[in-house]
This record gives structure tokens, sequence and C-alpha cells, in this order.
């Protein structure tokens, strides 16, 4: 079995700046296609995808992300089965290992198994068993790659451009898989500067500064989130993480938050993003200003995976 | 995005007369279909509804509601995605408002939302953020009212009218929301004479009691089950709810139950109703007698359910 | 209601052979139609299936079973609702009946019911009370047919026969049903020959030895694994089921597991089969010997599953 030939999409890094401006051309295309609840086309443009099969193999719960896995195989015309918890419901209770679930699961001839995970790694682990495509919605503190690939579409989408900016990651860096494959490809594009700001114990981690170093990203690392931040582009608030283990304060967590006010001091191009869920970070009175496209950039995840689908079947 | 032009279902009340009486019509001839396992009959005359999309959200569990609208939607050709049990599952447990998730799952451009939640009042917040409708599958001790629509929907169906008929509601009236909508539809009928049978501290709510009034519905309330109740059309059993809280005796609780014996002192026409699932308040000796309608009520859910998401859907 | 005529799949007891050499020969199609990747095909030979509905009530989780069961009838077509865990999530946990879930499913006229429950006998409970075909997917420590299925499946694929074999059957044979259901399957055939290989606490049950002798099955029983078992044609593993409470030493375990070692004692055409999951009885490094047929025989599972289903749904 040829597994080099199989599409897998394990980690951010893998994207090249080709390969991520076909996938935003699909997601654009599809996206037309949705809006206009025009379910026809979309059959009609991925035959190959019909009577093919998706298992979604969901470890740790994450209701948004499967229903967009699940959505966007079924628009296509896709077979799904899923389980909402595997770590709890699944023969992983019975001391079983990941590789031979995988294992077990390509029995069934599947297309493609889509897992999220709580363990690093664990869909690299995967892929090197696996006879289909892995699509990885998460391990644990690791990657989550199509979160990354639809953030960047959304900056696209909203700023025209991904060269020529500046992002500041904001909140729990360390814990935060989203602001880590972000990163990652971020460092792909053009003149792109990072800001870093969070409390100094959620800092982001040493390889990613590393790793950015070496791509010649202009990275900044502060612990304060404000003021005088009027040349930013984009503003990715997190959430801190506290089922993973994340300590902070209220108050040393209120320091990092956005604010009615603090969003005045921006330029009106600035656009906010969160990966969301959100606790306090970013109030809701925030929602109803237009440079607040989180909703938008969740709603991008379904259509990017909708465009993945279609290139890991080959259909694209 | 103009909400109010949405049909969402969230209380009982919204219902009138007419809309019933379509609902009851259509969920007369599906069943019809259905029985006659006449699957592309009811595609062919629900075409409108292929390819479109219901996103099922149960924040508590329920297996026999969330079967039958996901089958409901799957027979009339809809994509289908749930969760079995968003509380424990979903991001709410990362402290995600419902506000914030159903707008996200907005984005991904479903053509309804059916939800049961734990908290009172859930279905009619969602509604206000949602641009797609929201059916409302049952929101703690407020509302059920796809049940209520097939609870009057049995009655119509086995005794051939609502209007003049005496209705016994018996058991945990305080904290069941099966029999607080249910009495807002019976409201709308004529000359319905309705008896509450509880345990003191299960009484029926003063809300309720007041609007009957209101509506000019002959209520009684006794804190006794038996005897002498020869004139009764529909007795409407409840179960003991011990997870909302009721702290009622065994002894207590038995005083409320049905037994063969009681069901013999019923006239011939009288009908026995349950919202299911039942413990000891409806006997299994019960159940193979023709007056006993609790199995044939939970079926009607389906075709209810089926009928409503044809009018949510525009396409009745 | 004529139960009598419906085609419950319960107990492996109920099959002849006529009936499984009817079920290989229709999973070798299927699993050819399957490899080849082509759905059209096993849509137009399973034209009766389409629209069809089937319910998975997984009182139990279990990924594996579970999967193999939803992909095999969304192959064929059909409609699929599914809970993963219904003992904590249905209205079980409100005291509802196991007979009472049975009896309101079938009121939504789903074709099939496929179950899997914690307690022995229960899916014989549910065919008593149910309208519609039940299949047995596992009932705590009773049985599991379609494992047995697969399992003789595996033997007559990989030997080409299952008359004159020897089997050895290793590990926790209390409390694996599998186990069971296959010495019940193994009694059908000519001439079979079974060594029962467990801890003294972890022994065949004498119903089952006792089921065997009347069947003329010869049959021996050692607390031993090793050595010596060269005519042995397959060797059956198992796990120890910590979660049905077996309490052996981890030492006393190690006696029934495999060794790269052992394997080698084995003659080339011994078979070695696992109903997974495994712990560490069947180490990973066998997995690439040619003797391993445990993941075969878990695909096996899927194929024989569709077959089940198209002979319970009357198109076989």
């Amino acid at each position: 079995m040829e597994n080099s030939a199989l599409r897998h999409v394990i980690e951010a890094q893998q994207f090249d700046l080709d390969f991520m401006e076909r996938m935003f051309e699909e997601a654009d295309k599809l996206r037309r296609q949705v809006e206009s609840r025009n379910c026809s086309d979309i059959l009609n443009t991925s035959r190959e995808l019909q009577g093919k099969g998706m298992f979604a193999l969901f470890y740790e719960p994450s209701t948004r992300t499967r229903f967009s896995f699940v959505d966007a195989a079924q628009r296509l015309g896709m077979r799904v089965c899923w389980t909402e918890n595997a770590k709890e419901f699944s023969s992983a209770i019975k001391g079983e290992t990941l590789e031979d679930t995988i294992r077990v699961l390509c029995e069934y001839f599947p297309d493609v198994i889509v897992m999220r995970h709580h363990e690093t790694g664990a869909a690299e682990r995967a892929a090197k068993v696996s006879s289909v495509p892995i699509i990885n919605a998460g391990d644990g503190k690791g990657q989550h790659p199509t979160q990354a690939l639809l953030d960047i579409y959304t900056i696209k989408q909203c700023l025209g451009r991904v060269d020529d900016i500046t992002v500041m990651m904001v909140g729990d860096l360390a814990n935060g898989r989203t602001v880590r494959s972000l990163a990652y490809l971020l460092a792909k594009y053009k003149n792109v500067r990072i800001i870093f700001s969070s409390p100094e114990e959620l800092a982001m981690k040493d390889d990613i500064l590393q790793y950015l170093e070496r791509k010649n990203v202009v990275v900044e690392v502060v612990n304060y989130f404000w003021p005088n931040y009027e040349d930013i582009d984009v503003i990715y608030e997190t959430r801190i993480q506290k089922e993973r283990g994340s300590t902070i304060s209220e108050e040393e967590a209120k320091r990092f938050s956005l604010t009615p006010e603090k969003v005045k001091g921006l330029k009106p191009s600035t656009i906010i993003m969160h990966p969301l869920p959100r606790n306090d970070e970013v109030p809701t009175e925030i929602d109803s200003n237009p440079q607040a496209k989180y909703f938008r950039q969740a709603g991008n995840g379904m259509f990017i995976r909708m465009a993945l689908l279609k290139w890991v079947l080959h259909s694209l």
C-alpha cells in the first residue's frame, strides 16, 4: 500500500501558496452555490464524490467542527458515519490503540477518515497506518490545519490580501493549536509581521518562534495587549483554555480581552477574528460591528472543508 | 435579516385551529404513505425539501424525539446532522453561549435547526439570533410544542373531535412541559373541560390556570385520581419526573397511577394517553387494551414532525 | 402482528449451513463490488432496500460494530438513525423498559432495528415486542451472532473450508460472547475439534461444553496455551475483559498471549484470529505476518452485515 500517494491533511506546513489559492477559489465558488441554495450545482460539480464515504472519528467532542465536516461531505453527496466522543465511547476504553482503530476502519473501505484527537501527533500516527486519506480536525495541543486554512481564507476574503499585513494574536498562545497552525501558514506569505500578545505563562512556544525566525517573519512578543496598535490589520483573539490547564486569574485574563473602547481605537480596516468558542475576551457588544468577522470565519470552515474533501478525493 | 418572516416553532400558543387542521390532514396523508411503505410518493410530494439540511441540536438526550425528527427529515429527502448530548459534548462545556452556537451553525447555511435544551426559554433565545427556522423540541420545564401538537392530533384521530371533551391530566403537572403545552392548545377548542389531578406539590402552575380561566376553559384541580370519572374522554397520565426534582413517596405516587381495575371503570370510548417514557403509573397489563393509545400517540410524533418540517420549509 | 414471519437475527444457533453458505457467497460478491469502488452495482442489486430505514440502537458504545452496520446500510441506499450510547442517553435513564423503547421505535415504521445491549437476552426480549426485524449486535455476555458469522466466514475465506479443522480458542472464554457464538456455529460443521485454553476462572461455561458434547464436537479444555499445537488450523485469541469483571493477574494473562516465538511454532497454514479490540495478547509485531487475519476478519464484518441486511429485508 502506497501511503505516500494518499492526500492526507495533517499539518498546516504542508500547504503551499498555490494550493491555498486553489482551495480559496473553490471555497468561493462553493459559497456562492450554497448561498444561492443551489444544491444541484454542487452535486453536478462533484459527481466523483457521490457514493463515497467519510468516517468522522471525534475522540474529543466538537459540535462546530464535526457539523461543518459532516455537512460538507453530505452536501457533496457522500455517505457519512461519525462518533461524537470516541474517547469515552469507543474501544479506546478497552485499551485499543489508535493505530488498531484506524486499521479496522480502513477494512470497511471508507474513502476518507476525518479525526479529532486529544493527543498531539495523533493524526500523523493515524496516517502512518491508514490506507485512506486522513484529515486532521485537531490533535490535542498540536495542529488544526483546516482551521488555519479557513483563517487565512478569511483574511484574504476580508482584506483582499495576506501579504504585507500585521497580525496580532492575543490570549492563550501556549495551548491554542489554532494560533500555532496559523503562524505556520502566515510565514508562507510576504512581508507578514506577527505580534504575539499574551500573559507570560501563556506565551507562544519557542519552536514556533524559531520557525518564524528562520522564515524571516518579523515577530514581536509582548505581555500586554493595549494600547497603541493602530497599524494592525488583523486581531486574532483566543480563549484562555482552562480545560487544557491554564490557571490565569480573571483580572490577568481581562487585560487581554477586547472591549468596545479598544475596538474604537482600531483603524476601520482592521478585522477582528476568533476561532470560537469565546468566553468574555470578545464581548457580545462587538458582534454587530462590521469589523467583527468571527462568525463569518466560522462559516468559512464548511466551505474550506468542502474544498479540501474534493482535493483529498482527487476531484480537484 | 428579517427573522420575523421565518417560520419558527417555539410554543404551543402559536398554533391556531386552522393551522392545526392543516397539520393533521398532512400527517394523515403522510401516515398513509409511510404505512404503505410508499417512499417515492413521499419524496414526490416533497421535492422542495430534497437536498435541504436539518441540524438537530440535542442538549439533553432524547432518543425518542431525536429519532422521530431525524427520520422525518430523512424520509423527506433532507440531509441531517445531529448531536446526541450537546450539553456534555459541545462547546457549551467551554462556556459558549447558546446564542453563539446558533450563530455559528447558521453560518453553515442549514435550512432548519431542531433543538432540545435543558433551560426554559432556550428555543426563544435561539430564534432571536437565528437566520433559519428554529423548532423547539423541548426546553427544560418550558414547552414541547410538537408534543402538544401530536397529543391533540391523537385525540382528534381517536375521538374524531377535540371540541366538547373532558380531559384529565394526571401525575406530575408541575414539572411536565407536555401538560403545559397541551393545556395551551386545548384552550383553543370549544367547550373543553380539564381536570388536573396531582399530588399538591406537583400541581399545575398558576400561570396555566390563569390562562385557562381567561380562555373560559372549565378547570377542576384535585389532589386525588379516583374514583368517579365515568364522564372522562381522555386520561393523560404523566410520569413523576425524579430527574427534575420530584420527591414524592412511592405510596403517594401510586395513588395517581392507573390500574386494570381503574381502567374497567372507564366508559369504553375513553382513551388513555401518556407522553412516555412511563414508569409504573401505567402498568403494562393495560397495553393490550384497545383504549391504550400511548404507543400510537408516540408514533404520531413522526408524522406531525414531517408535516411541521414541510410547513417550516414553505412546502406546505 | 405475526412476529414469527419476521427475519430476526438473535443468536448464532439459528443459522444453518445452507443459510451461512448463502451469506458467504453474497458477502464475497459485495466485497468485490466495494473493493472495486463500484457503488452503482451495489445499489443496482439492492433496489428493494433503497429508501428503507434502519435504527441502530447502541446501549453500549461500539464504534467498530456500529460503523460497520451503519455503513453497510448506507451503502445499500438505506436511511440510518443511530444512538451511540443509549444506556446513558436515552429514556432508559428515566426508567423506560427496553420493551417500551422498541414499541415506540416500531411506531416510526423503521424497516429494521439493530441493537447492542448490556444485558444477556435483550435482543430476544426486543424481538418479542417488535413489529420489525431485530438484529442482535451483541447482548451483554450473551451472543453476538453477526460476529460469529463473520468469524466462520473468515475461516472459510482463509482455509477454504470449515469442516475438518481444529480451532483453539484462547483467553477469556467466560466473558466473551464471541467465543460462545462461534462455538455454536462451529458445531454445525463436520469433524470440528475445539480446544478451549484459558485460566481456570475464565473457562468456557458448561452450557456450551454440554451443547458441543451433544453435537459430537471433540472438545479439549486446558488451562495452558502452549506448547505443542502444531496441528491447529485456527488460533482464536481473545482479550481479558476487565470491564466485565476479570481479575486475572498480568502474569497469568501473559501465559495466554501470543508471541512471535509462539507464532514461529505454528504450521504455515494456521491462521490467527481475534475479535478485536486487543490489548497485549496479540503483540503488534505479529500484524505483518501473513498468518495474522484479524484485520481482514474485522473488515469481513461489514460485508456479512450487508448480506444479513439484504436477507432480513427479503432482498436475498
